[in-house]
């Protein structure tokens, strides 16, 4: 089934170059070879999707919910062998894996769920009032439609979950945008069988082709084609910062600018405040290095910054800490790349002059290993130099000791935005931890307490987002059901005839969704 | 009580240079001079804002919306001082400064109502679920928040409802973001007089006076250091295209990038179809002229670009609007710069080989008098030259005569993006009409039928928005509640005790707003 095609409108593509997946464990490359993409795939790909964007956004939202199903049927019936090729492309364990084929799926069924229910739509009628004085009021209806052709660029880090039919595809399909996928090349493998399942639902479904392709390639230019492309009106991204910034700039510099969502940054301060330190120190040193090497500490959520005032408990901490990091097992990176980016990151930690190294994990044998690394800083020296804010993506984590509370809030002042922020604190910690929650939550999408923030839920709630550079747009979130909003705009409809109408905004409620009428929500 | 002061946190500034109104009827100068603001007040106003943040966005819906109401109160007590000096500076008749001075007190009256309800908190909850295999879920609380100090940018064409209290501010206010306003410097008497009702608002409801501060000054200069200052966190703007684009790319080049919500350019295509043409061409081309005429054309809705198929109807449609437009009264505009702008785009659509003058309002007798233009070319010409497309500030505007739906179709595909488009239709059109609704939809944030564009009604439907150049960002609108939107972002709290919570996330719902609770919205 894995034929190194590349999908355009459902049909097999084969480019004039080609690129090989490498087994991070090994080094060594594997079969099949892959065809890059080009120029030319990228024009077929936006044409398909330009002329797939009236059919598909007007869909019903049962029309649109079943396709969103029928994906995860076909991704769940693949569960063996995307698992057994994800595991060679990325080194990433079984269990792992296999928990992001659920879920992948879950969040398609998510998003069925949400369409389905009709609120994404935030149908709302201000009725005519022709009586009105001094000035009638005319019938004005809006609802949120479809922004047009979305570009996803799969991450290395989930396979799965954050690649093909991931969650920027599965909240792009729900909003009603066909997507044009960038494949990541650390997993062409993995990538085209989801691709094919995607291409097989569009065609089962009875869709326009153009609601899917599937560009695989290595080059930069690729990806930048593809943005810079009139036809794609929006980009979903997750990736390093600078990748992401280079599409941001890619798409500022269009005739028309437009969104890009670009995940990119961040190393997620966890506090730890004094009552929890002195009360369950070596348990929550446990859960910090069961959390930081956690899949090589390759998750965007991982804990790369520990905040706390100095103390002898904080001392046991540390040392707790150290020795449960320096009995750790390295991990397999995903990519050549990443273990390379790994090691420049922590040998310039070890040689900066005002950090100590508290702790490294165990040498590794093969390729690509990662072995954590725990440091340690004082605020002023943190504060002083912006490096030291910067990520590590992978195990790696800095400890900054404080004097006072007052220096715990400068450093949280001197953060940049953060995709999530930590509490650890008992009862007697509640009274420092009320005055850190709304700075924290003013630098960060979530705001944990007593958690690590490596597990990130797929749910109504989830805010997986954050200020810059986080993530390129504060106002969303790229986990989670309100992950749709990202690819919705609203239209007003001033006094048109019931039967011009979307469907939402007509006067029987067809759909039976939510409205909001002259400011109140009915249910439909 | 109009002295020529900056305003800081309710003080009075004197800066070291002044300048003052002109009264665009006459081109005299209005006494008195003013203060013009610099960078030392741009840092003072936002050391204040960002020190009134926390405490400001944390306030009650209640305590924010009778913020609002006291605003509102206040620049109501004020009309008949607001209507004479806004006459002076801008040239615009008193029912209109009236009905504008009603508009902005009810806009922020509609803000207050907004805050009160609470929907705008979108509270979220996602349970705990301590026994769900094969992971448990945690307790995840989401709800939005004000992103920070905003920098509000006020238009020449409404110096009350887009101006120092317009839209944008109130919209601001009502999320819990302190503003600075740069003071638009047509009209400086009349925005002190509003920033002195803000301030004076402030100091009565108990708040921090740093949640409002006025710079007035003509320098570009000031409003580029506001948008650069780190504590700003978003900007609203409504003005031209130019001064638009220049602060998109200053916020867009700072090291923390923010949302500009910039409302900057639109033509407002109007649709004629064949049987609406047929049946009252004449009253359609009486209403278009008031349309395009009213207020020296000098809205953003004014109807711009009018397309038809060509046809006897369209001919008669054209002779009777050109008659209309030929007895048009000339009408003073704001300021001599934006006189200058309309006489200069006019005078290029008149040499255009490919435009044709269809007729031009009266010659007027004074300074900064806009005569009314309107030109015809046809559709291969309009398509070939971007120049036809871009908006001309004021009364003129240009028919395009296609030969087939197709032709209408190309476009409207060929369109930039727009804050209106309308279908004059009549039953027999609606065929034709339904085919154009969502092409419409695609380029436009509001779709009308048989009415004129200019008219914005203030309401929970409304959107003032569009696609790119329209506005700098097409999710938003800058008119209606939803406007409150653009300055909020959303943030999930995990885990949290109940007495950290924002209000509206605890578990007893003080604040008794409505909640998504497991996906499900609950009345509070």
């Amino acid at each position: 089934m894995i034929k190194g095609s590349i999908l355009i409108g459902g049909q097999d593509r084969v480019g004039s170059s080609f690129f090989q997946a490498v087994d991070p464990a090994t080094g060594e490359q594997i079969e099949p070879p892959f065809a890059s993409a080009g120029a030319a795939e990228v024009e077929q790909a936006c044409a398909l999707a330009e002329a797939a964007f009236e059919s598909f956004s007007a869909t019903t939202p049962e029309a649109r919910a079943a396709f969103l199903d029928a994906v995860a049927d076909r991704i769940a019936a693949l569960k063996d062998d995307l698992v057994a090729r994800a595991m060679r492309e990325s080194g990433l364990p079984k269990p792992r894996l296999e928990g992001e084929v659920g879920r992948t799926v879950g969040q398609l069924r998510l998003f069925a769920g949400v369409v389905r229910q009709g609120d994404w739509l935030d149908a709302t009628i201000d009725p005519a009032m022709p009586d009105r004085q001094p000035l009638p009021r005319v019938d004005l209806r809006r609802a949120n439609v479809a922004l047009g052709p979305v570009a996803v660029f799969g991450a290395s880090n989930f396979p799965l979950a954050f690649s093909v039919a991931g969650g920027d595809t599965a909240s792009a399909f729900a909003a009603g945008c066909p997507v044009v996928v960038k494949g990541h090349p650390a997993h062409p493998g993995t990538g085209e069988l989801v691709a094919r399942a995607v291409s097989e639902a569009v065609a089962a479904c009875g869709l326009h082709e153009g609601v899917f392709s599937y560009l695989p390639g290595p080059s930069i230019e690729l990806g930048g084609a593809l943005v810079a492309d009139p036809r794609i009106k929006a980009v979903g991204f997750t990736g390093s910062r600078g990748g992401g910034l280079a599409l941001l700039k890619i798409a500022s510099e269009r005739a028309e600018p437009i969104p890009v969502y670009a995940e990119m940054s961040s190393i997620n301060p966890v506090i730890l405040l004094p009552a929890a330190l002195e009360a369950r120190g070596d348990s929550i040193a446990t859960g910090f290095v069961q959390s930081l090497t956690m899949g090589a500490g390759q998750f965007c959520t991982n804990p790369g910054l520990l905040i706390a005032i100095d103390s002898p408990a904080l001392d046991r901490f540390a040392e707790a800490a150290g020795a449960a990091l320096t009995a750790s097992a390295p991990v397999t990176m995903l990519t050549p790349g990443i273990h390379s980016s790994f090691e420049q990151g922590v040998a310039a930690l070890e040689s900066h002059k005002a950090v100590k190294v508290v702790a490294r994990g165990c040498v590794g044998d093969g390729v690509n290993q990662a072995r954590g690394a725990l440091f340690e800083t004082d605020a002023a020296s943190f504060l002083a130099d912006p490096v030291l804010g910067h990520e590590v993506f992978g195990s790696s984590s800095v400890l900054i000791r404080c004097q006072t509370v007052a220096e715990i809030k400068q450093v949280i002042a001197g953060l940049e935005g953060q995709l999530t922020a930590t509490l650890m604190m008992d009862e007697a910690d509640h009274a420092m931890a009320a005055e850190l929650v709304m700075p924290l939550a003013a630098k960060a999408g979530r705001v944990l307490a007593n958690g690590w923030p490596t597990g990130v839920e797929v749910s109504h709630a989830m805010v997986h987002g954050g200020p810059y550079p986080a993530t390129s747009d504060g106002r969303t979130t790229s986990v989670g059901s309100l992950a749709i909003a990202r690819f919705l705009r609203p239209v007003c409809f001033q006094n048109l005839p019931d039967a011009l109408l979307p469907a939402a905004l007509r006067s029987d409620n067809p759909w039976q969704v939510a409205r909001r009428v002259d400011g109140v929500v009915a249910r439909g």
